[in-house]
Protein backbone atom coordinates (compact mmCIF):
# COMPACT_ATOMS: atom_id res chain seq x y z
CA UNK A 1 0.00 0.00 0.00
CA UNK A 2 2.66 2.67 0.90
CA UNK A 3 4.24 1.51 -2.75
CA UNK A 4 0.88 2.28 -4.41
CA UNK A 5 1.09 5.56 -2.80
CA UNK A 6 4.66 6.52 -3.28
CA UNK A 7 4.35 5.45 -7.03
CA UNK A 8 0.98 7.75 -7.33
CA UNK A 9 0.12 9.92 -9.90
CA UNK A 10 -2.88 11.79 -10.51
CA UNK A 11 -4.86 10.14 -13.46
CA UNK A 12 -6.80 12.16 -16.19
CA UNK A 13 -8.03 9.96 -18.71
CA UNK A 14 -10.20 6.67 -17.42
CA UNK A 15 -11.84 3.43 -18.96
CA UNK A 16 -15.55 3.80 -19.57
CA UNK A 17 -15.34 0.50 -17.27
CA UNK A 18 -18.07 0.96 -14.53
CA UNK A 19 -17.32 0.93 -11.14
CA UNK A 20 -18.80 -1.57 -9.20
CA UNK A 21 -21.24 -0.34 -6.64
CA UNK A 22 -20.51 -2.81 -4.11
CA UNK A 23 -16.99 -1.80 -4.74
CA UNK A 24 -17.86 1.94 -4.21
CA UNK A 25 -19.60 1.41 -1.36
CA UNK A 26 -16.65 -0.81 0.37
CA UNK A 27 -14.30 2.10 -0.71
CA UNK A 28 -16.63 4.80 0.90
CA UNK A 29 -17.99 2.76 4.48
CA UNK A 30 -13.87 2.45 4.68
CA UNK A 31 -13.04 6.24 4.30
CA UNK A 32 -15.89 7.35 6.99
CA UNK A 33 -13.88 5.45 9.64
CA UNK A 34 -11.00 8.34 9.09
CA UNK A 35 -10.95 10.27 12.38
CA UNK A 36 -13.31 13.75 12.24
CA UNK A 37 -13.70 16.57 14.80
CA UNK A 38 -15.30 15.35 17.88
CA UNK A 39 -17.29 12.37 15.95
CA UNK A 40 -19.54 15.54 14.91
CA UNK A 41 -19.21 14.34 11.37
CA UNK A 42 -19.64 16.81 9.45
CA UNK A 43 -19.65 16.11 6.16
CA UNK A 44 -21.60 14.83 3.29
CA UNK A 45 -20.70 13.14 0.00
CA UNK A 46 -22.86 14.04 -3.51
CA UNK A 47 -22.11 11.31 -6.47
CA UNK A 48 -23.04 12.29 -9.41
CA UNK A 49 -22.47 8.97 -12.43
CA UNK A 50 -25.00 9.55 -15.08
CA UNK A 51 -23.99 11.16 -18.42
CA UNK A 52 -26.97 13.91 -17.56
CA UNK A 53 -25.57 14.32 -14.18
CA UNK A 54 -22.04 14.82 -15.28
CA UNK A 55 -23.00 17.47 -18.27
CA UNK A 56 -25.10 19.32 -15.36
CA UNK A 57 -22.25 19.94 -13.34
CA UNK A 58 -19.31 20.26 -15.50
CA UNK A 59 -19.31 23.88 -15.81
CA UNK A 60 -18.50 23.75 -11.99
CA UNK A 61 -15.23 22.33 -12.86
CA UNK A 62 -15.12 24.69 -16.19
CA UNK A 63 -15.76 21.62 -18.53
CA UNK A 64 -12.38 20.08 -17.60
CA UNK A 65 -12.38 16.38 -19.44
CA UNK A 66 -12.36 14.38 -16.55
CA UNK A 67 -15.86 15.44 -15.20
CA UNK A 68 -17.65 13.60 -18.22
CA UNK A 69 -14.72 11.12 -18.75
CA UNK A 70 -14.72 9.45 -15.27
CA UNK A 71 -17.27 6.91 -14.22
CA UNK A 72 -17.92 8.56 -11.06
CA UNK A 73 -17.82 12.48 -9.50
CA UNK A 74 -17.65 12.37 -5.79
CA UNK A 75 -17.94 15.91 -4.48
CA UNK A 76 -17.11 16.34 -0.70
CA UNK A 77 -18.60 18.77 1.65
CA UNK A 78 -18.65 20.60 4.56
CA UNK A 79 -21.95 19.60 6.15
CA UNK A 80 -23.15 20.95 9.91
CA UNK A 81 -26.66 20.40 8.61
CA UNK A 82 -27.60 17.11 9.60
CA UNK A 83 -25.86 17.93 12.98
CA UNK A 84 -27.76 21.26 13.45
CA UNK A 85 -30.97 19.93 12.51
CA UNK A 86 -30.62 17.04 14.77
CA UNK A 87 -29.94 19.57 17.77
CA UNK A 88 -33.76 21.64 16.67
CA UNK A 89 -35.07 18.52 17.49
CA UNK A 90 -33.69 18.58 20.63
CA UNK A 91 -34.25 21.65 21.60
CA UNK A 92 -30.92 22.82 21.73
CA UNK A 93 -29.14 25.44 19.74
CA UNK A 94 -25.90 24.12 17.80
CA UNK A 95 -22.90 26.45 17.75
CA UNK A 96 -21.71 24.98 14.73
CA UNK A 97 -22.64 28.12 12.31
CA UNK A 98 -18.88 30.02 13.33
CA UNK A 99 -15.71 30.27 11.16
CA UNK A 100 -13.86 27.13 13.53
CA UNK A 101 -16.61 25.37 13.00
CA UNK A 102 -16.28 25.35 9.23
CA UNK A 103 -12.44 24.82 9.02
CA UNK A 104 -13.55 21.87 11.45
CA UNK A 105 -16.16 20.50 9.09
CA UNK A 106 -13.62 21.16 5.99
CA UNK A 107 -11.14 19.01 7.85
CA UNK A 108 -13.86 16.17 8.27
CA UNK A 109 -14.51 16.37 4.21
CA UNK A 110 -10.59 16.33 3.31
CA UNK A 111 -9.62 13.29 5.99
CA UNK A 112 -12.51 11.61 4.34
CA UNK A 113 -11.44 12.38 0.71
CA UNK A 114 -8.48 11.35 1.19
CA UNK A 115 -8.87 8.19 2.85
CA UNK A 116 -11.28 7.25 -0.21
CA UNK A 117 -8.38 8.26 -2.75
CA UNK A 118 -5.80 6.37 -0.64
CA UNK A 119 -8.33 3.20 -0.83
CA UNK A 120 -9.23 3.59 -4.29
CA UNK A 121 -5.72 3.57 -5.54
CA UNK A 122 -5.08 0.36 -3.20
CA UNK A 123 -7.75 -1.28 -5.78
CA UNK A 124 -6.02 -0.51 -8.86
CA UNK A 125 -8.39 2.60 -9.19
CA UNK A 126 -7.13 6.09 -10.57
CA UNK A 127 -8.34 9.66 -9.13
CA UNK A 128 -7.96 13.87 -10.04
CA UNK A 129 -8.75 16.14 -7.28
CA UNK A 130 -10.73 19.15 -8.84
CA UNK A 131 -10.47 22.41 -6.61
CA UNK A 132 -12.81 24.65 -8.43
CA UNK A 133 -15.89 23.88 -6.40
CA UNK A 134 -13.69 26.98 -4.11
CA UNK A 135 -13.37 28.50 -7.28
CA UNK A 136 -17.35 28.27 -8.27
CA UNK A 137 -18.91 27.47 -4.79
CA UNK A 138 -22.38 29.71 -5.99
CA UNK A 139 -22.66 27.24 -8.83
CA UNK A 140 -21.74 24.24 -6.91
CA UNK A 141 -24.16 25.46 -4.21
CA UNK A 142 -26.64 25.76 -6.58
CA UNK A 143 -26.16 23.01 -8.86
CA UNK A 144 -25.84 20.22 -6.06
CA UNK A 145 -28.77 22.22 -4.29
CA UNK A 146 -26.79 22.65 -0.84
CA UNK A 147 -28.88 24.29 2.04
CA UNK A 148 -27.73 26.70 4.95
CA UNK A 149 -24.63 24.45 6.87
CA UNK A 150 -23.36 22.82 3.80
CA UNK A 151 -20.49 24.24 2.07
CA UNK A 152 -18.51 22.45 -1.59
CA UNK A 153 -14.65 21.86 -0.51
CA UNK A 154 -13.45 19.39 -3.54
CA UNK A 155 -14.53 17.39 -5.66
CA UNK A 156 -12.87 14.12 -6.90
CA UNK A 157 -12.84 12.36 -10.01
CA UNK A 158 -12.59 8.14 -9.73
CA UNK A 159 -12.24 5.38 -12.17
CA UNK A 160 -10.07 2.89 -14.08
CA UNK A 161 -7.01 4.43 -15.69
CA UNK A 162 -6.61 4.46 -19.36
CA UNK A 163 -3.34 6.44 -19.26
CA UNK A 164 0.16 6.33 -17.96
CA UNK A 165 1.17 9.72 -16.96
CA UNK A 166 4.41 10.41 -15.62
CA UNK A 167 4.73 11.05 -11.43
CA UNK A 168 4.78 14.81 -11.02
CA UNK A 169 8.02 15.80 -9.29
CA UNK A 170 7.85 17.02 -5.38
CA UNK A 171 10.01 19.21 -3.75
CA UNK A 172 12.55 16.94 -1.48
CA UNK A 173 11.28 15.61 1.67
CA UNK A 174 13.33 17.90 3.46
CA UNK A 175 11.97 20.94 2.15
CA UNK A 176 8.80 19.93 4.15
CA UNK A 177 10.49 18.77 7.77
CA UNK A 178 11.65 21.38 10.83
CA UNK A 179 12.58 19.53 13.48
CA UNK A 180 11.25 20.83 16.70
CA UNK A 181 11.18 24.40 15.30
CA UNK A 182 10.45 25.62 11.94
CA UNK A 183 13.82 26.38 10.38
CA UNK A 184 13.08 29.47 8.31
CA UNK A 185 15.25 29.23 4.50
CA UNK A 186 17.67 30.88 3.78
CA UNK A 187 18.18 32.03 0.21
CA UNK A 188 20.77 29.34 -0.38
CA UNK A 189 18.22 26.61 0.73
CA UNK A 190 15.47 28.06 -1.32
CA UNK A 191 17.24 28.18 -4.98
CA UNK A 192 18.51 24.25 -3.33
CA UNK A 193 15.03 23.20 -3.23
CA UNK A 194 13.42 24.55 -6.50
CA UNK A 195 16.54 23.57 -8.20
CA UNK A 196 15.25 20.42 -9.30
CA UNK A 197 11.93 21.53 -10.11
CA UNK A 198 12.69 24.59 -12.01
CA UNK A 199 15.41 22.21 -14.32
CA UNK A 200 12.33 19.96 -15.67
CA UNK A 201 12.06 20.22 -19.24
CA UNK A 202 8.15 21.06 -19.05
CA UNK A 203 8.39 23.37 -16.39
CA UNK A 204 10.89 25.45 -18.98
CA UNK A 205 8.63 25.23 -21.52
CA UNK A 206 5.99 26.34 -19.80
CA UNK A 207 8.55 29.41 -19.04
CA UNK A 208 9.29 30.34 -22.84
CA UNK A 209 5.76 29.90 -23.60
CA UNK A 210 4.10 32.15 -21.75
CA UNK A 211 7.24 34.19 -22.51
CA UNK A 212 8.52 35.07 -18.98
CA UNK A 213 11.63 35.04 -16.84
CA UNK A 214 11.38 32.11 -14.56
CA UNK A 215 8.64 29.30 -13.37
CA UNK A 216 7.66 31.31 -9.95
CA UNK A 217 6.39 33.97 -12.54
CA UNK A 218 3.75 31.71 -14.25
CA UNK A 219 2.40 30.46 -11.07
CA UNK A 220 2.21 34.15 -10.05
CA UNK A 221 1.51 35.81 -13.74
CA UNK A 222 -1.13 33.32 -15.33
CA UNK A 223 -2.02 30.04 -13.07
CA UNK A 224 -2.56 31.92 -10.04
CA UNK A 225 -2.94 35.78 -11.04
CA UNK A 226 -3.00 37.73 -7.42
CA UNK A 227 -6.02 40.17 -8.56
CA UNK A 228 -8.03 37.08 -9.89
CA UNK A 229 -7.18 35.16 -6.66
CA UNK A 230 -8.18 37.91 -3.86
CA UNK A 231 -11.27 38.60 -5.95
CA UNK A 232 -12.38 35.40 -5.78
CA UNK A 233 -11.30 34.99 -2.16
CA UNK A 234 -13.94 37.67 -1.23
CA UNK A 235 -16.47 35.99 -3.17
CA UNK A 236 -15.17 33.17 -1.09
CA UNK A 237 -15.58 34.46 2.32
CA UNK A 238 -19.02 36.17 0.98
CA UNK A 239 -20.37 32.56 0.46
CA UNK A 240 -19.28 31.50 4.09
CA UNK A 241 -21.77 33.86 5.47
CA UNK A 242 -24.35 33.34 2.94
CA UNK A 243 -24.16 29.31 4.26
CA UNK A 244 -24.25 30.44 7.40
CA UNK A 245 -20.35 29.97 7.97
CA UNK A 246 -19.97 33.42 9.72
CA UNK A 247 -22.65 34.10 12.40
CA UNK A 248 -19.62 35.13 14.68
CA UNK B 1 -5.36 -2.18 3.35
CA UNK B 2 -9.05 -1.54 3.04
CA UNK B 3 -9.52 -3.94 5.89
CA UNK B 4 -6.99 -2.05 7.92
CA UNK B 5 -9.17 1.08 6.98
CA UNK B 6 -12.87 -0.10 8.16
CA UNK B 7 -11.04 -1.60 11.57
CA UNK B 8 -9.34 1.34 12.31
CA UNK B 9 -9.50 2.94 16.05
CA UNK B 10 -7.60 6.18 17.46
CA UNK B 11 -4.93 5.38 19.77
CA UNK B 12 -4.48 6.92 22.79
CA UNK B 13 -2.23 5.29 24.77
CA UNK B 14 1.35 3.86 23.35
CA UNK B 15 4.23 1.56 23.70
CA UNK B 16 7.29 3.46 24.74
CA UNK B 17 9.07 1.77 21.50
CA UNK B 18 10.41 4.21 19.09
CA UNK B 19 9.38 4.82 15.58
CA UNK B 20 12.70 3.91 13.78
CA UNK B 21 13.84 6.91 11.67
CA UNK B 22 13.59 5.19 7.97
CA UNK B 23 10.06 4.23 8.97
CA UNK B 24 8.96 7.57 9.52
CA UNK B 25 10.86 8.89 6.89
CA UNK B 26 9.46 6.04 4.45
CA UNK B 27 6.14 7.34 5.45
CA UNK B 28 6.67 10.61 5.02
CA UNK B 29 7.85 10.44 1.64
CA UNK B 30 4.57 8.48 0.72
CA UNK B 31 2.54 10.92 1.92
CA UNK B 32 3.82 13.60 0.51
CA UNK B 33 2.63 12.06 -2.89
CA UNK B 34 -0.67 12.82 -2.42
CA UNK B 35 -2.40 15.43 -4.72
CA UNK B 36 -1.73 19.05 -3.51
CA UNK B 37 -3.09 21.96 -5.08
CA UNK B 38 -1.68 23.38 -8.09
CA UNK B 39 1.80 21.45 -7.29
CA UNK B 40 2.60 24.72 -4.71
CA UNK B 41 2.73 22.09 -2.07
CA UNK B 42 1.73 24.20 0.37
CA UNK B 43 2.46 22.65 4.03
CA UNK B 44 5.29 21.99 5.66
CA UNK B 45 5.59 19.44 9.10
CA UNK B 46 7.20 20.07 12.65
CA UNK B 47 8.97 16.79 14.38
CA UNK B 48 8.86 16.44 17.99
CA UNK B 49 10.23 13.40 19.27
CA UNK B 50 12.39 14.53 22.25
CA UNK B 51 10.47 14.48 26.02
CA UNK B 52 11.97 18.31 26.45
CA UNK B 53 10.40 19.11 23.00
CA UNK B 54 6.98 17.07 23.83
CA UNK B 55 6.61 18.80 27.02
CA UNK B 56 7.18 22.14 25.58
CA UNK B 57 4.33 22.20 23.39
CA UNK B 58 2.10 20.31 25.66
CA UNK B 59 0.27 23.31 26.85
CA UNK B 60 -1.06 23.71 23.32
CA UNK B 61 -2.86 20.55 23.23
CA UNK B 62 -4.16 21.41 27.20
CA UNK B 63 -1.55 18.67 28.23
CA UNK B 64 -3.57 15.60 26.59
CA UNK B 65 -0.94 12.82 27.65
CA UNK B 66 -0.99 11.45 24.02
CA UNK B 67 1.72 14.26 23.60
CA UNK B 68 4.34 13.21 26.37
CA UNK B 69 2.66 9.34 25.75
CA UNK B 70 3.39 9.13 22.12
CA UNK B 71 6.92 8.90 20.79
CA UNK B 72 6.49 10.92 17.52
CA UNK B 73 4.34 14.08 17.54
CA UNK B 74 3.55 15.60 13.51
CA UNK B 75 2.36 19.41 13.47
CA UNK B 76 0.71 19.78 10.06
CA UNK B 77 0.98 23.38 8.65
CA UNK B 78 -0.17 24.91 6.07
CA UNK B 79 2.47 27.00 4.49
CA UNK B 80 3.08 29.35 1.88
CA UNK B 81 6.36 30.93 3.04
CA UNK B 82 8.93 28.90 1.46
CA UNK B 83 6.94 29.47 -2.25
CA UNK B 84 6.47 33.13 -1.13
CA UNK B 85 10.33 33.43 -0.31
CA UNK B 86 10.57 31.67 -3.88
CA UNK B 87 9.38 34.41 -5.42
CA UNK B 88 10.64 36.94 -3.56
CA UNK B 89 14.10 35.06 -5.14
CA UNK B 90 12.63 35.19 -8.92
CA UNK B 91 11.14 38.86 -8.96
CA UNK B 92 7.34 38.05 -8.57
CA UNK B 93 5.00 38.88 -5.93
CA UNK B 94 2.89 35.82 -4.42
CA UNK B 95 -0.76 35.84 -5.22
CA UNK B 96 -0.58 33.15 -2.10
CA UNK B 97 -1.63 35.41 0.88
CA UNK B 98 -5.39 35.43 1.04
CA UNK B 99 -8.55 33.63 2.63
CA UNK B 100 -8.54 31.14 -0.84
CA UNK B 101 -5.05 30.68 -0.40
CA UNK B 102 -4.88 29.61 2.92
CA UNK B 103 -8.05 26.86 2.47
CA UNK B 104 -5.65 25.89 -0.13
CA UNK B 105 -2.74 25.52 1.83
CA UNK B 106 -5.21 23.78 4.54
CA UNK B 107 -6.00 21.49 1.98
CA UNK B 108 -2.77 20.61 1.06
CA UNK B 109 -1.61 19.71 4.89
CA UNK B 110 -4.44 17.51 5.30
CA UNK B 111 -4.18 15.76 2.53
CA UNK B 112 -0.98 15.06 3.33
CA UNK B 113 -1.56 14.34 7.01
CA UNK B 114 -4.47 11.86 6.42
CA UNK B 115 -1.77 9.83 3.86
CA UNK B 116 0.52 9.47 6.54
CA UNK B 117 -1.96 8.20 9.05
CA UNK B 118 -3.41 5.94 6.48
CA UNK B 119 0.13 4.64 5.89
CA UNK B 120 1.29 4.62 9.29
CA UNK B 121 -1.79 2.47 9.93
CA UNK B 122 -1.03 0.01 7.42
CA UNK B 123 2.34 -0.35 9.09
CA UNK B 124 0.71 -1.51 12.44
CA UNK B 125 0.97 1.94 14.08
CA UNK B 126 -1.29 3.96 16.09
CA UNK B 127 -2.54 7.68 15.39
CA UNK B 128 -4.77 10.24 17.16
CA UNK B 129 -5.46 13.45 15.47
CA UNK B 130 -5.58 17.05 18.25
CA UNK B 131 -7.60 19.43 16.88
CA UNK B 132 -5.85 21.90 19.12
CA UNK B 133 -4.13 23.95 16.99
CA UNK B 134 -6.67 25.53 15.98
CA UNK B 135 -7.86 26.25 19.58
CA UNK B 136 -4.89 28.01 20.72
CA UNK B 137 -2.90 29.31 16.98
CA UNK B 138 -1.54 32.04 18.97
CA UNK B 139 0.31 29.13 21.56
CA UNK B 140 0.74 26.82 18.39
CA UNK B 141 3.04 29.61 16.15
CA UNK B 142 4.95 31.04 19.31
CA UNK B 143 5.44 27.72 20.76
CA UNK B 144 7.42 26.41 17.26
CA UNK B 145 8.49 29.65 15.91
CA UNK B 146 6.05 29.94 12.62
CA UNK B 147 6.69 32.60 10.62
CA UNK B 148 4.50 35.01 8.52
CA UNK B 149 2.74 32.67 5.67
CA UNK B 150 2.42 29.16 8.17
CA UNK B 151 -0.48 28.30 9.88
CA UNK B 152 -1.22 25.38 12.09
CA UNK B 153 -3.54 23.23 11.49
CA UNK B 154 -3.18 19.73 13.46
CA UNK B 155 -1.26 17.89 15.15
CA UNK B 156 -1.13 14.02 15.45
CA UNK B 157 0.34 11.99 17.73
CA UNK B 158 1.63 8.37 16.38
CA UNK B 159 3.20 5.10 18.02
CA UNK B 160 2.98 1.44 18.10
CA UNK B 161 -0.50 0.77 20.18
CA UNK B 162 -0.67 -0.30 23.53
CA UNK B 163 -4.48 -0.53 24.08
CA UNK B 164 -6.96 -2.07 21.64
CA UNK B 165 -10.33 0.60 22.50
CA UNK B 166 -13.83 -0.33 20.82
CA UNK B 167 -14.35 1.21 17.73
CA UNK B 168 -16.30 4.76 17.97
CA UNK B 169 -19.38 3.96 16.09
CA UNK B 170 -20.18 6.12 12.71
CA UNK B 171 -23.45 7.46 11.71
CA UNK B 172 -24.65 4.85 8.86
CA UNK B 173 -23.11 5.52 5.57
CA UNK B 174 -26.00 6.16 3.80
CA UNK B 175 -26.26 9.05 5.90
CA UNK B 176 -23.82 11.08 3.80
CA UNK B 177 -24.30 9.97 0.69
CA UNK B 178 -26.52 11.85 -1.39
CA UNK B 179 -27.19 11.15 -5.03
CA UNK B 180 -26.93 13.89 -7.89
CA UNK B 181 -28.32 16.67 -5.36
CA UNK B 182 -28.64 17.30 -1.57
CA UNK B 183 -31.25 15.74 -0.13
CA UNK B 184 -32.58 17.52 2.41
CA UNK B 185 -33.51 15.30 5.75
CA UNK B 186 -37.32 15.03 6.90
CA UNK B 187 -37.23 14.79 10.72
CA UNK B 188 -37.80 11.62 10.95
CA UNK B 189 -34.58 11.06 8.70
CA UNK B 190 -32.63 12.85 11.33
CA UNK B 191 -34.51 10.29 14.15
CA UNK B 192 -33.13 7.68 12.32
CA UNK B 193 -29.35 8.52 11.87
CA UNK B 194 -28.86 8.94 14.98
CA UNK B 195 -30.83 6.70 16.86
CA UNK B 196 -28.07 3.90 16.88
CA UNK B 197 -25.40 7.14 18.37
CA UNK B 198 -27.70 7.99 20.70
CA UNK B 199 -28.31 4.05 22.15
CA UNK B 200 -24.85 3.65 22.69
CA UNK B 201 -24.25 3.40 26.71
CA UNK B 202 -21.12 5.09 27.19
CA UNK B 203 -23.02 8.20 25.18
CA UNK B 204 -26.12 7.72 27.73
CA UNK B 205 -23.80 8.14 30.39
CA UNK B 206 -22.72 11.38 28.98
CA UNK B 207 -26.16 13.16 29.15
CA UNK B 208 -26.75 11.16 32.54
CA UNK B 209 -23.49 12.91 34.10
CA UNK B 210 -23.49 15.70 32.84
CA UNK B 211 -27.61 16.03 33.50
CA UNK B 212 -28.87 17.30 30.37
CA UNK B 213 -31.86 15.51 28.41
CA UNK B 214 -29.72 13.83 25.75
CA UNK B 215 -26.60 13.73 23.85
CA UNK B 216 -27.06 16.63 21.59
CA UNK B 217 -27.36 18.75 24.26
CA UNK B 218 -23.78 17.39 25.37
CA UNK B 219 -22.18 18.45 22.20
CA UNK B 220 -23.82 22.09 22.25
CA UNK B 221 -23.62 23.11 25.82
CA UNK B 222 -20.36 20.66 27.26
CA UNK B 223 -18.06 19.94 24.18
CA UNK B 224 -18.81 22.31 22.18
CA UNK B 225 -20.26 25.29 23.54
CA UNK B 226 -21.71 28.01 21.38
CA UNK B 227 -20.09 31.07 22.69
CA UNK B 228 -16.50 29.78 23.97
CA UNK B 229 -16.42 28.21 20.54
CA UNK B 230 -17.58 31.40 18.90
CA UNK B 231 -14.83 33.50 20.66
CA UNK B 232 -12.54 31.07 19.65
CA UNK B 233 -13.68 31.75 16.18
CA UNK B 234 -12.78 35.23 15.73
CA UNK B 235 -9.36 34.63 17.59
CA UNK B 236 -8.53 32.00 14.80
CA UNK B 237 -9.67 34.74 11.96
CA UNK B 238 -7.77 37.65 13.81
CA UNK B 239 -4.48 35.06 13.71
CA UNK B 240 -5.17 34.25 10.44
CA UNK B 241 -4.55 38.14 9.20
CA UNK B 242 -1.25 38.50 11.26
CA UNK B 243 -0.02 35.32 10.05
CA UNK B 244 -0.88 37.15 6.24
CA UNK B 245 -3.53 35.17 5.29
CA UNK B 246 -6.25 37.76 4.96
CA UNK B 247 -4.81 40.01 2.88
CA UNK B 248 -7.16 40.95 0.49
Amino acid sequence: MIKTMLNRRSIRKYKSTEIAESTLQHLLQAAIQSSNVGNMQGFSIIINKTAEAKARIAPIHYNQPMITGAPVILTFCADYNRFNKWCILRDTESGNKNFHAFLNAMTDALLVAQSFCNAAEAQSLGICYLGTDLYNPEMSIDLLKLPKGVFPITTIAVGYPDEAPEQTNRLPLESFIHNEYYHNYSDDEIEAIYAETEAIEENRNFVIENKLNNLAQVFTQIRYNKDAYEQMSKNLLHMLKKQGFLND
